[in-house]
């Protein structure tokens, strides 16, 4: 359980010819683009690599390619395991933590939060995204960027940075960007798809959300409920919940801003946005998650109301 | 009327002692973080500088400073006078261009419809923001940049650029904001600030707007109607707008989105996005407005639905 620097993650990887690349459920930009961008280059430098995740890709990053199939998985080879963007191994789902959860040999992510679950972690939460570490990785790999590999990038640090609107982005995010847009990622047509392009089944989801948007403790706290029937109404599904989780901290005077949505266990997922005077990962941490100062998350059990009694219990100390 | 680089700007400003920086009415973040950057790096080196324009500032930027008051002007100083994003005379608004507007000295600007109205015209259409080139002036100066002044450039260039989504992006863009930023801007108040804070009036409004968000045609037109009770349910008005007519476009599949706002005297005031495919400024003009290819209006009388059968007779042809 060693913590490592880049050079030494380098190192690591260089040594070793066949990589299995875990992301975290719910798949997001950042996971995606990681394990993608890291698969390209780890083959344009003759190794072999699968990029592994129980769902399928969200049709939203359908552009950046597809995960591998777990029947690729040959046995007889001793693959080096790599896991990116994921803080804790309970995070790559159930039945990828049940085979690989005990033997990731490298966890390379950017989560504070992370529970060091691997044999070498390289963890750096000064980073917006995990790509921005991948992007690092390359370069000392010495592979030449091109098109496939900056579109992963830019997808995974402009998603994970809401197109370099959040407080985590630094000089360093946008001088990477800037180096990926002059190697050739197609910045213009990623944001159009990523932020100005919303399917039908996500505006009529957003729709249901906002109306269930209300305010408590004097409109400090605000909080969407988004229930089981709202997919079946909406023909929406879970993968297409990530921007409305941004909503309701938006409005002025918002501290904390709560996505609360329903699945299919009849727990619910809870998503907390804070606008800077809150730490909502110390909140999450309470109720059994994690994350980031600004963005974290949680899963409590039980009916809509009771998991409001729950959140708003811890909740109200910190506002 | 010459057509000169970023050199010989530098050359002529430091020229000369005494400044007066015009803005466009209507002034956004890029003209005014331009001119009071510029303003701001002039005085740092002994000279005399105000910044005018002839409404006040809007509340938005006013963390940035204010415009100065007329009267400041001395009719005993010999003034080189400047204008900062501004593409045409026209634009300073009828006071100033009347007292102003034919001796414009030095026109800085990234409009590459530019009328070159001034003695001196630098003018770079590829910059996404005039911020870029005063970031470049102020460089060439040899002024040190500070927090104010890079507030302002940062707020500039942030705007125009939707917080960096839009595709006059370049890999210099995000360099020249990634140097802002280490010299001091709050990159992250400033994007709240600009574009993670709705009011509460204006999230009532959007959540009517879009219950009332119908598509047409395949699902190729997308419109949404304000009415004038939804400003008086919300406590909105009509300048909380502006931000709602680009969510039909948003939309997958969407050529034309519409939204048609009803104002006091009856008429519908209709603003139209198009995706590139359709020509909106075409359609406008047949029903008596104009505008830009992907964003356009024009003013239609009767009530909503004969609104839209108005528009829909025009609108169906180019689908």
């Amino acid at each position: 359980m060693k913590q490592i620097n880049l050079d030494k993650t380098v190192e690591l990887l260089s040594a070793r010819d066949s990589f299995i690349i875990l992301t975290h459920e719910n798949p997001d930009g950042d996971t995606i683009g990681s394990a993608f961008a890291l698969k390209k280059a780890l083959k344009k430098i003759g190794k072999e690599a699968i990029c592994l995740n129980e769902k399928p890709i969200p049709k939203k990053y359908g552009f950046l390619g597809k995960f591998d199939d777990l029947s690729l998985v040959n046995n007889d080879i001793d693959y080096c395991i790599v896991s990116v963007d994921v803080a804790d191994k309970k995070l790559l789902g159930n039945n990828i933590e049940q085979i690989f959860g005990s033997r990731v040999f490298l966890s390379i992510d950017h989560h504070l939060s992370n529970r060091l679950f691997a044999e070498y972690s390289c963890v750096d939460s000064t980073s917006a995204a995990t790509c921005e570490l991948i992007f690092d990785i390359i370069t000392l790999l010495d592979v030449a960027f091109d098109k496939e590999i900056t579109d992963c990038l830019y997808t995974g640090i402009s998603t994970d940075t809401g197109c370099f609107r959040y407080s985590n982005v630094t000089s360093k995010t946008l001088r990477i960007s800037a180096d990926l847009i002059d190697y050739g990622a197609d910045n213009a047509e990623i944001n159009r798809k990523m932020f100005e392009t919303k399917t039908k089944t996500f505006a009529a989801l957003e729709r249901l959300a906002l109306d269930s948007l209300t305010l408590y403790y004097e409109g400090k706290l605000a909080v969407i409920v988004i229930t089981a029937d709202m997919y079946v109404k909406t023909g929406s599904d879970e993968s297409e919940t990530d921007a409305i989780a941004s909503l309701p901290r938006q409005i002025e005077g918002v501290e904390v801003g709560v996505m609360m949505r329903q699945k299919s266990d009849g727990t619910f997922k809870v998503s907390m946005r804070g606008n800077g005077m809150v730490d909502v990962s110390v909140i999450c941490s309470e109720l059994g998650g994690g994350g980031h100062k600004s963005a974290a998350g949680c899963t409590v059990s039980g009916s809509a109301d009771e998991v409001k009694n729950v959140l708003f219990k811890v909740i109200e100390k910190y506002l």
